[in-house]
Formats: C-alpha cells, structure tokens, sequence
C-alpha cells in the first residue's frame, strides 16, 4: 500500500506512511492529505535553480532517427542517480516514438495557435459562443497533448502525461527539474 | 606507397597503382595524377542525390556535452558499411571537441561575417588596400576555420581539414556524402 501510494504521488516513504495512519488506511483519502502537502512541496521546489543535468541521446536501430535532450536538476548529485539517467532515457524514447514539436505550450508560436483556433471553430457557426469556446478548449487541449512534450501521453504508460511523470519524479529526488530542450532527427526530413 | 597515396588522395587501389607506375614511382606526381582524375570523379559524384545516410550521436563522459549529427550518402548501402559509421563518429567527436557553430561557409550570417571584416581592418588604416584585401581575406579564412566544420582541422589529425577528410570518403566509397546538420548542447549553455 505505501509502494503504491509512492508511485501514485511521487512522495516520500515517511510522508506516505503517515499520509495512509492518518487515513487509516484508506487509499483516497492518504492521496488526497499527500497531494496537501506534496503541493506546497513542489511549489517550493519548482522556485529553485536547476543548473545541473545530464544530455542524453538517443539513436533508433537503423540509425534513420535520432533525439538530443537536456535535462536539469539542481545538483550533480541527483543528475548522477540511476532515477533520473533512467528518466532521461525514456523522455529520449518518447521524443522518437512521438515526435513532438516543443517542450511546453509556452513555446508554441501565436500564430500556430490562431490557425488551430480556426480549424477548430470552423464548423462551429451558429452555435451559442459559450459552446464554441468550450470545444475549441478542448480541441485545443487536443492539440497540446500531440505536439508538446510535457502534455502528451507517456508512450509506457499512457495514462500518464509527461508532466505528471516530471512531477511525480520532483517529490521522488526532492529536487525540480525541468526539461529544457531537446533536437530530433528523422533521416531527410 | 600504394597506401600513403590511397590516404592522400582517397583513391581506389587500382588507380593509385596505374598513377604510381605512370610517375614512375615519384609521390608527387602520382598525386598531381590522381587529383586530375579523382577531381572529375567527385565533381561527376556531387552533382548526385544522397537522401540516405545516418543519423549519428555523441554524449561525452559525465553527459555534459552531447552532439546530434546527421550525415547523407546515396544508399542504406554505403551507410550501413563501418567505414561510413566511422566517419559519423569521428564528425561527433570533431563537433564535441571543437565546438564550431555551423557546417559551411554559406550559413554565417551576413551580419557575422561583416563583423568580422571590421575587426579584421580595425588596425589597418593607411595599408594599400591591395594588402588590407589580402589581411582580411587571411583573417576570415581563419575564422572559417574555427566556426565551421567543413574548414575546421581534423581533431584526430589536424593537418588535414573535416572537408578534406569527407572528399576522401567520397573517393573511398564512392558516393556523393554530405554533412546535412547538427546540434551540440552543453549543460545550461
């Protein structure tokens, strides 16, 4: 039940232990007390400079697709942990297999976001605005969770976005993180 | 001498053996000879489509500093051979050790090289300007030779330039080769 309760929140050994007492026991309500904390934890943390890290690659077999990734944390320490090494690798993997554009929806150009905003209203005339707006949200959430890293799905486990990995990997290593950028190469592209 | 010429040159075994007979065995001729001969060869040969090739990568110990490489050649053919690998890797190594900002001449922007030329004659006032060309143009090949890969000495080998060693492969394999792209990333620069 901790193990569990560690994976779903990324916390500690002690904090689950006590999160699951003061539940009693009861899965739901421990996540509920951790996230409590956890929250604060990460909000704390995510203020702190990450200027350490680790570049990784990643070739696919045949040599036609390549990834470049870098990846911060705040000390060298942690940069050298089989943790975080085995995180930059599946982010390297997840680069190749789903090819996405950016890191986060920060860096999606304004004019990319505009022509999406069109494609999703088009066929939308008539309807009441408040409707409209609701949909193209969601199409454009859509369209987050295909070109940005941190929203897509994980490809080992897709029902978790990235960004939820990142942070549960956060409260894992006591440290932020951040991805910062990363290349990729499909042969003639 | 059949060998030191093949390396020199970067021609087949056979035509470094008629050049050799045909200079009655005197090096430099021999070269004078091949470069004749192998000069309408590459020129024949970089005229030709290469949308194969292999996409290459390098971390360096301790993943603070990684490179992405993309290199082209004309078949999956020539790619897959170790020689080819070979001068992939040997690029990687080139590009992490010597860090240079672009792969050719062409792509410096306009307003570097300009920059360059004004620092270049800085101190030159009064000269002929017949000798402050000359100046100049002496710097800028210098500069060359430091931001890109194509003008860079080998690392492994640095009397030779990189554009030097690729017109060798190209001899050696016979296939058009060119170096498409890369990206160095250096932790938090």
């Amino acid at each position: 039940m901790v193990a569990e309760l560690r994976e779903k929140t990324g916390a500690g050994l002690l904090d689950c232990k006590k999160a699951l007492d003061e539940a009693q026991g009861n899965q739901e309500q421990a996540q509920t007390i951790l996230r409590k904390k956890l929250g604060g934890k990460i909000d704390k943390l995510s203020s702190r400079a990450t200027k350490e890290g680790l570049i990784e690659s990643y070739i696919h077999v045949g040599g036609k697709v390549g990834v470049l990734l870098e990846v911060n944390c705040e000390t060298d320490f942690v940069a050298k942990t089989d943790d975080f090494k085995s995180f930059c690798r599946d982010l390297c993997l997840q680069i190749a297999a789903a090819n996405p554009s950016y890191v986060r929806r920060e860096e999606v150009p304004e004019a990319e976001l505009a022509k999406e905003r069109d494609i999703a209203s088009a066929s939308l005339a008539g309807k009441p605005a408040a409707a409209v707006q609701k949909i193209v949200e969601g199409k454009l959430e859509k369209y987050y969770s295909q070109v940005c890293l941190l929203d897509q799905p994980f490809v080992k486990n897709p029902d978790k976005m990235i960004k939820e990995i990142l942070t549960e990997k956060v409260g894992i290593l006591g440290e932020n993180m951040g991805i910062r950028r990363f290349t990729r190469y499909q042969l003639g592209a």
